[in-house]
């Protein structure tokens, strides 16, 4: 008997058994990358957070539609709804259209996601390509009255929506100091005034004669603000409520907070049921950002070409590094935790690899079906990957000792645990083994064989030299002898 | 001195010299997949084909933009302008959300282009991502009288355009005989009476009750016609008459006629000023096809996993064998000539390793710059990458003769030819080395090294055996000697 799921929902800060709205399907909404620039370790958590729960809800038996996103356009440079598109700035640097700097990072992100074996979502809708849908949602908030018309843009009106619903309540901000407070600084700024409140959030914007990126609407020739295409898009594809919405507690407010607002004020009604963050990643204990240097993206850790790194770290390293903290906790980066995560990963695998070497006994020393109920238990507790990893090292040292004989498992338990440990380890937990190019390798132990073949034959010690071409024969090999020197090739 | 690029002009039926509008910009249009399965052997060639052409483009030092799109929506079972759109039914056999399909197969998409090392394009827009911008281009259409609505549909008057323009001119067919044949005998299908003459085509198509992919328009809730998303798109990314637009031969008619005909007819430019197409590929001299039984996808063709194929051939083998042929001649598949094309490419990759280790003369005996000469010229002569790879296969011979010392090159040709050799394998051809597993192999040498060592020991022949020890630290891999037998592990 297995327990029930639960997920920490941050609407209500309190884990709550998990059951879907219309089971066996589950929907799934993850808000995906702003594609101006490299994926780096603040998209991994995230995305590898989410690929666990993914993984996790199909291997009960859920038909998952998992819906990342990716903005396109939108997202602007600052947060209160002023400064350029963040990719029509990078465009304008790089001297790219837009869509070829989207295309380019959306190609890296991809390659990034893939190689750090995290599942491609069932739909990846973009924000460009859903403007329709957007627009007929911004009429629709107007129609409530929930949103205004100013200077050709258009505006959610927070206060209004504030008198008959709770906005704040997911992010736990006040809203008479958001209305008070907020943006009030920036005021002064071109355009914010256009805004009734500061507190006030875009859902169109009115394009600036440069601005390259822009479409008709009821308003003016422009684009939408960065909120609405989460409302949009999750609708079109979900429906008017959906199971569980997914995102980096830094998109609590205003993104998050703003897509409950849009969707209340656009149908009445609340898009999610549960709401899940997972926590931030720092570098040696600081906040990552480009200013402060530290900002590692995935490659350069792939490659181990940044300062702040002592060795380049395998995607599976990361993906380990990840899952040993619970995505509810912060997570300092640092070397020493990468370097020790390569090696706990790695002895799983080697654990796992000597399974099937083991030798059975009449009896168990060890109950292995608690163990697997201890690795459910934990998954089952919102998520805790870092104690299920803490279970599968008890096992590996379980699979050590049977091998040194000093504990013992029947052929049964030996299959059961091999079962287990590939479950989680490969297919819940996400990670895989790693393939190396050992050309290298493989060059240097020839030459050595041959030469030692070579020295045989002048020792006349024929048994020898001729064992060794029959069994590299066997293996397929073609050992050619030159004038020089015998040569190699793999038939 | 080289010669300039000339490329065979579908339109002109010559070879023309290929001069840009914009140099040194170069906007390039090809047409991209319907994503409703599996990328066969009839993809690889269209895609590599214009590889080549983007590559040796950018090589000329052309800045290009290269769109190629995904056909996500519109694309409908039946040419006639009839039947289910190919995604939606797809998704109804599936039990999936048409976008679901989509996402599926323009992930495996990208997985097989990868594998055959085609570049990505610089930008990969969606039909369903560009409803605005075809819905725009459909209402100037009307505007300028081309095209008229009937029953919330809109068709293209083939008829009326024809009087003041030349319909069938790219694809040689004769408007009369369109107007008085084609499609006649499909005039009883429903729908097909909306049209007022059987030669007009579908611009937008309004929505049945159960069609799932809809939008808004001024006509109706529908979908755009399959041709119009090219027309909208290239025009959004390459201008209103840009450089190249390129596909295979069968979308000549009548997708590229009616391309031209929706630029023609909205803004009254011709769109393209080169149009390229690449022949068909048969297999074993038959037209290749799902009912026929010989249809083999790509990740068939590269696992083996196929009825008519006696292996799994290597994306590079594949890539390849493409390659030998010009691509406006048909290419006939057959495990011969995959075979055939394996081998080749071995060849080359071999030369090109030998090419470091040749000895240098004082003089050369052979021309290492007429073959390089030799090499651009083919490539110049519409991309004839047949004759590049012949005369690729010289340079491999010469290099193999000067390392059997029959031929002598200076060292400065050596470096010339290494040059040479590179640029067009790798670059151009976009060829690259296999990496392969060779795990293995390496289990069986290091088993067979560990025995040598053994039996060395048991010889006492301690220097064989500390030779062995030692080199085998040099590569740094450990040694453990266990109870039973030696182990070895890559530190």
């Amino acid at each position: 008997m297995q327990n029930p799921l639960y997920i920490t929902n941050s609407l209500s800060r309190q884990k709550e058994q998990f059951i879907p709205l219309n089971a066996p399907l589950v929907g799934l909404y993850v808000c995906g990358p702003t594609v101006y620039g490299e994926a780096h370790l603040g998209h991994a958590r995230p995305y590898i957070t989410f690929d666990i729960l993914n993984r996790y809800l199909q291997h009960l038996g859920y038909k998952v539609r998992y819906v990342r996103n990716i903005t396109d356009v939108g997202h602007l440079v600052d947060d209160a709804d002023e400064g350029e598109d963040k990719i029509a700035k990078k465009a304008r640097l790089e001297q790219l259209e837009p869509m070829e700097v989207v295309e380019l990072y959306t190609t890296s992100f991809h390659d990034s996601m893939r190689a750090l074996n995290i599942l491609p979502p069932s739909i990846e809708p973009r924000a460009s390509g859903h403007i329709i849908e957007q627009i007929k949602m911004i009429e629709e908030i107007i129609q409530n009255g929930f949103a205004y018309e100013s200077n050709g843009s258009v505006y959610f009106d927070v206060i209004k929506y504030s008198k008959t619903h709770d906005y704040g309540k997911l992010s736990g901000r006040i809203i008479e100091d958001l209305i008070a407070g907020a943006g009030n600084e920036k005021r002064v700024l071109e355009g914010q005034d256009e805004k009734q409140n500061p507190a006030d959030f875009a859902l169109w914007k009115k394009a600036s004669p440069e601005h390259i990126m822009r479409w008709p609407s009821p308003w003016s020739e422009g684009f939408p603000g960065w909120h609405i295409e989460c409302s949009a898009m999750s609708k079109k594809y979900l429906g008017e409520t959906f199971d569980i919405h997914g995102g980096g507690m830094d998109l609590l407010f205003p993104h998050h907070e703003s897509e409950i607002a849009q969707s209340k004020g656009s149908c009445g009604k609340a898009p999610v049921r549960y709401w899940m963050h997972n926590n931030m990643i720092t570098i040696n204990g600081q906040k990552m950002g480009k200013s402060l240097g530290n900002f590692i993206n995935l490659k350069q850790l792939f490659e181990g070409d940044h300062q702040l790194l002592v060795q380049a770290y395998s995607p599976m390293a990361i993906r380990f590094f990840i899952l040993q903290a619970h995505y509810r906790s912060t997570l300092d980066f640092s070397n020493e935790g990468l370097q020790a995560a390569e090696k706990g990963f790695n002895r799983l695998i080697s654990a796992i690899h000597l399974l099937p070497t083991l030798k059975s006994s009449a009896t168990s020393s060890y109950d292995v079906n608690e163990l697997k109920e201890k690795c459910y238990e934990a998954i089952n507790d919102d998520m805790n990957t870092a104690i299920v990893i803490s279970h599968l090292f008890d096992a590996a040292r379980l699979i050590n000792s049977v091998n040194g004989g000093t504990e013992k498992l029947t052929q049964e338990d030996i299959v059961s645990l091999d079962e287990t440990m590939k479950q989680f380890v490969f297919n819940i937990l996400g990670l895989m083994k790693e393939e190396k190019d050992n050309s290298a390798d493989m060059n240097g132990i020839m030459k050595l064989i041959l030469s030692l073949r070579d020295e045989a034959k002048q020792k006349k010690d024929f048994a020898t030299s001729d064992k060794i071409r029959d069994e590299l024969t066997k293996l397929n090999f073609i050992i050619k002898d030159e004038k020089d020197a015998a040569t190699w090739a793999k038939s």
